[in-house]
């Protein structure tokens, strides 16, 4: 098992039962999702914003237009954090105290550049657009160099990361099992609709097997 | 139309269209999730981390452990950020440039402080629960006061704000509609299963109306 080494930054001091360093684990739950929560300062105050993200090994690809404030203001700090969360379900306690969500975390921390490479870029953009679904890419028109040109790539490296995981059923106080209160879980999925063709689609073309491989494998 | 007043810290660079400084719509937002990702300051790195959360006006409610440290960070920078954001669909435009999502987030900044009266952070947690599910506070075992002692309940009290939202279909180049691309939605939505019992339940407890409400109100 190959783990991310413990520091005060990503070490997880509370609920560490719940913590794990396992470098699998954490591309598992980065795998099954692809919106995270990046967070830089401005002017002296931390804000995150989400941001669509691909995986390759232990890199992250990250884009957005030139004058984004948030990705020039990482490139400028050279660093960043990311954390990504999957809620799976609510849980109802007997008591106030032991309600709790079960969920998937993890956050990564590392090393950021800019990609100026247009090969690295349009590398990066094929792993950004598989990771979102895959089979997309090939699919599509390919990008003019201009627009390669225009579109920020940054890479981040993950240095170290933690996650942190609750998957159990419900933990009451031992005296509280007696009480006539309904105790359980609420299980929550993100799950897709059907794909809703665009309006002005050309004619005979049809939803694609990479969109319906996507809906059939997220639909409930 | 109440809104909040634009600085360079709320105010959108990218996607202004898409921008909104509406304190009902942001209202919304909030009151359509319950998991904000708080940002904090550790060391100098900025780092993010899910929290759950109720809403109350302009006041939003945290608590954990006494020992946290996101929350004590946040308690001596005396002020904080929240971003909250709901995934609705993935936007599958003909070239790779206009693929997007469909969201709706809101950024939240403000001032923070420590809630110590019994009273106030008694109802601070009833606000709390009743965000994450209506009716199930009534239904529980009452807090132990030593319960409420050993819980830290932060009141952050949203000074300026923004929200962020794209509802709308694929937006391609004029010259690539006629191209045998397929382009559409891909809408995407948390969903609740059923609930399930704990098995430890005390004789003849059944599923209460304030869980199944919550279930049908969130089943696909």
């Amino acid at each position: 098992m190959k783990e991310y080494s413990q520091s005060k930054l990503n070490r997880v001091k509370r609920g560490h039962n719940r913590a794990s360093y396992d470098v699998d684990k954490i591309n598992n739950i980065l795998d099954a999702g692809f919106i995270g929560y990046v967070s830089y300062i401005y002017k002296g105050k931390a804000i995150s914003l989400p941001m669509a993200y691909g995986r390759k090994g232990q890199e992250i690809y990250l884009h957005g237009s030139r004058a984004n404030r948030m990705l020039t203001s990482l490139l400028d700090a050279k660093e960043m954090s990311m954390t990504v969360m999957h809620l799976d379900a609510l849980v109802l306690a007997r008591s106030g105290l032991h309600h709790s969500v079960n969920y998937r975390s993890a956050t990564l921390f590392g090393s950021v550049e800019e990609l100026s490479e247009p090969l690295e870029k349009d590398a990066a953009l094929f792993c950004f657009m598989e990771h979102m679904m895959k089979g997309r890419w090939d699919g599509i028109r390919p990008m003019h160099p201009e627009e390669l040109e225009r579109t920020l790539v940054v890479k981040f490296t993950i240095e170290t990361a933690s996650a942190k995981i609750r998957d159990v059923g419900v933990a009451d106080e031992p005296e509280d099992y007696a009480l006539p209160v309904w105790a359980g879980l609420v299980p929550l999925q993100q799950v897709a609709l059907h794909p809703i063709s665009d309006d002005k689609l050309a004619k005979d073309v049809e939803i694609p097997a990479h969109v319906l491989d996507f809906y059939n494998a997220n639909k409930l």
